[in-house]
């Protein structure tokens, strides 16, 4: 699945990936209105919109980019029927030919991760028959548990052909009151990327592991520095635009190839009819608007890697 | 909701937790044959067998003890048909009176953080409706993000009175890879257990703060030390039984009240009747033997603590 991520980000030259993140204060009125008229202003209702409104954006966005990734917690907070509203919006990401990461970022002890990994990425088996719960193509994995929170998730990635993403620097202000501790000299995010290096180096696609990292662009010192430590890594990073991460800051979490990361943006995209330079769309027209906003970041960061030497 | 917590393990004298992590395996055949016949060999059929077995184990026990703890990735690996089977279960369980403790390890940036937490503890809003997506009454949270991936969840708490297990120091073999890093010369998780302290000492019930901990009971030497550590925070201790914890190693998470932890158990009760002790059961009266289990639980652990000085 590493393969086909590449595959589609050299083809689309857009190292993007657009964060279905649909908070309801983000769907436009027209789209909401809609759904509750047909299913009342339940929490039905608010899963019909919050689907209309991926489909909006994911028809007018998905000849752009390589990938998508939902934010299950924004399906999550609307019950069984978030849920399906989840369900759905991979279903018809992956038949639009896009790469899904779900970011769900689980983790537990091995036999319950063992269950989150197969259920998200794999197959269970129920009687004699096999079934898909979730099937997204990659998952956002958290780390504190360690090796045998993770092994049960590469397990099955290594299975299905998939692939991870597990936190390392997280994009939030307040990721250093744990991740940067000083440990013999060193801050624990740089071992558990030293962690994340190794058990990729063991599950290598053709040219980078499939068990990737998330890397926060709000730090890009330290995104300089884990680039070095994870040389085969592909590193997920969230945080640009509306968390404040920039462009420039960006360089350094990409290789001299020209890849290594991929750079995540939600509010920025699927919200910009609300934001300015793109206000004249209207919110009649917020698809567009989202079109127009991965069109204009594409440009920053192939501007920024270009200015940077990282493509030419 | 610690408050209630606390009444129910006093009037039950029973500090245990009965973990609800149906595994298809632990399932009696009778159980899954008919619920196979009736829904077919699908997610739809295993949701059943699982509701059905939940059932049976909650109708035999619920009168002996104080809280269940459903694993989510037990019923997440069936896709939206476990979700399901999984809110049933919450449900029946509050229907029967017990605190429902649901094992999430949720954990993320703010904004998302507030999503899980609205879903599993509050209340989300659509329109001018407000609805609750899974409703638990407690939810285990991981810390690896820091305070502001935690603060939305207390903020939840505060509002609708409910409650949180931080992950301190986990139960699985691992979880001294990071976990146990010196800082400073002291490992993580003290640091983690001294922010959980902080943070609960803010949020007080009557004598204890409903931000609690999770403290393996694979690991009684670091549950001594935190107990110390954090005083005022109610333990949830995973690990006892199958994954090797003993009774007489868990005194020290207890107080000199008496109080101040619950011990969870899960394949132990719930799959007793597969068990060494239970055979005479019979997969037939499953849910017998798990009645035994929990009063077999109460007693080695009453026995222990009152060894141990902590109950008279």
């Amino acid at each position: 699945m590493i393969n086909q991520l590449i595959e589609k980000i050299q083809k689309t030259q857009a190292p993007i990936v657009v964060g279905l993140d649909p908070m309801l204060d983000y769907i436009p009125e027209q789209v909401k209105s809609k759904a509750y008229k047909e299913k009342g202003e339940t929490l039905e209702g608010a899963a019909e919109a919050i689907w209309q409104f991926n489909k909006g954006i994911v028809d007018a966005t998905y000849d752009l980019i390589p990938a998508v990734k939902p934010q299950i917690a924004m399906y999550e907070q609307f019950g069984i029927e978030g849920m399906i509203a989840y369900k759905k919006t991979i279903d018809y990401c992956k038949e639009k030919g896009l790469v899904v990461i779900g970011d769900i970022k689980r983790g537990d002890i091995g036999s319950t991760s063992a269950a989150y990994a197969v259920g998200h990425l794999g197959k269970v088996k129920v009687g004699s028959n096999t079934y898909s719960g979730f099937n997204e193509d990659f998952a956002t994995v958290n780390p504190y548990l360690g090796s045998d929170g993770v092994d049960p998730f590469i397990d099955v990635c290594k299975e299905e052909n998939k692939g991870l993403f597990i936190l390392v620097k997280t994009s939030n202000p307040s990721s250093g009151e744990f991740q940067d501790k000083q440990i013999d000299g060193r801050p624990l995010y740089e071992l558990v990327g030293e962690k994340v290096d190794q058990w990729g180096s063991k599950h290598m696609g053709n040219s980078y592991s499939y068990i990737g990292a998330v890397v926060g662009a709000t730090y890009p010192e330290m995104g300089k520095i884990l680039r070095k430590l994870m040389p085969k890594t592909y590193i997920l990073v969230p945080g640009y635009g509306a968390q404040g991460g920039k462009a420039e800051d960006l360089v350094h979490y990409f290789n001299a190839d020209g890849l290594g990361a991929i750079v995540n943006s939600s509010r920025g995209i699927i919200a910009a009819y609300k934001q300015k330079g793109y206000e004249k769309f209207g919110a009649e027209n917020f698809a567009d608007a989202s079109r127009q906003a991965v069109i204009d970041m594409k440009e920053d960061i192939n501007a920024a890697l270009m200015k940077g030497g990282v493509i030419k």
